[in-house]
């Protein structure tokens, strides 16, 4: 009842429930999707790792492409900072400026790494499976079929990371500059405000 | 006189002259941060464009590798988006909610695609240059070597474009979202605040 009560007096301090729910759903919403590349990572990761195969025409293993692995490297760097930015996440605790620039700028960082890494795979992929006759690249694809089918279920879930980034972007771009205060000649509340410029 | 008098009172209404002067440079640094990868991806655009070897293994053009024709079709788009926004960028007018998300969108996507196109770019020239023996894939650049470096500036002036791109979408994120207000167990305005989970 006691720790009731306190709850009720700091909401009077700070502002309406609805604000504090909506934020704490948000927290838990950034966690889940935090956790989400993780796993996805980690079985893009396990594909890629585990893409070999041997027939008549030799053997071909992930790690004599290196596109594929760039691929396995970036997953794994994107698994382990989705992990520790999920248990950073989920801790409720004050964001402060240097929090909320690190999150902003690892998010976009990790952004671009594991789309590079999706982009370079799929440019591989395809010119595994088509081929260039013009500078003599053969179609690899036609002898390695199912290597080729591995490779791109594990650039298929890359994607789906990326999409994922993508989202976490915008969260952590959010909590960065709502800090912020909007530039006058830019801002929106209350009434319209003409600008006059010399 | 009449006119100054009036920016006066206008200033008085609005607030501080100095958040003005601020948001009028950042205006001014934004519509110049848009006109340079404009200039730079023409630039990438023609290099590749031009880009055609003949010799005595035969004729290559950048047409004949998928990856350049996405690069020449990624910087056109890309210095045709940069243009328009520079204008849109460098008329001073009230930035409404939905031009703000508008150009955070926009600039998210572009920086998207013109990474992917200098990834795979990278890749097919790394291939180019170090041949894959596993996959049979010759060492192109051996035969072409000037196509191989005009190409290889092409690309480097496209990660230039990725990095102003990557400088637009801090500034358009701090465009939209600090026109929103912070969440409640966020904030880091005034006093600290101690927030209590049920």
């Amino acid at each position: 009842m006691d720790g009731k009560r306190m709850r009720d007096n700091s909401q009077i301090e700070k502002g309406p429930t609805e604000d504090e729910r909506g934020s704490s759903t948000m927290r838990t919403a950034e966690t889940l999707l935090r956790i989400l590349p993780m796993a996805l990572c980690v079985v893009a990761l396990v594909i890629m790792l585990k893409d070999s195969q041997t027939n008549e025409f030799g053997s071909l293993y992930y790690s004599d492409i290196g596109a594929f692995r760039y691929l396995v490297h970036a997953s794994g760097i994107c698994a382990g900072y989705s992990l520790l930015s999920a248990i950073a996440a989920a801790i409720p605790k004050q964001l402060t400026m240097s929090r909320a620039w690190t999150f902003f700028v690892l998010d976009q960082l990790l952004t671009y790494i594991i789309l590079a890494a999706g982009a370079i795979s799929t440019e591989v992929v395809y010119l595994a499976y088509k081929g260039d006759a013009t500078i003599t690249w053969s179609q690899t694809c036609g002898s390695f079929g199912g290597f080729c089918r591995r490779a791109t279920a594990s650039i298929a879930i890359t994607f789906i990371v990326t999409l994922c980034y993508a989202g976490l972007t915008l969260i952590s771009s959010y909590r960065l500059f709502s800090k912020y205060d909007a530039p006058v000649a830019y801002t929106n509340r209350g009434v319209e405000i003409t600008t006059f410029h010399s």
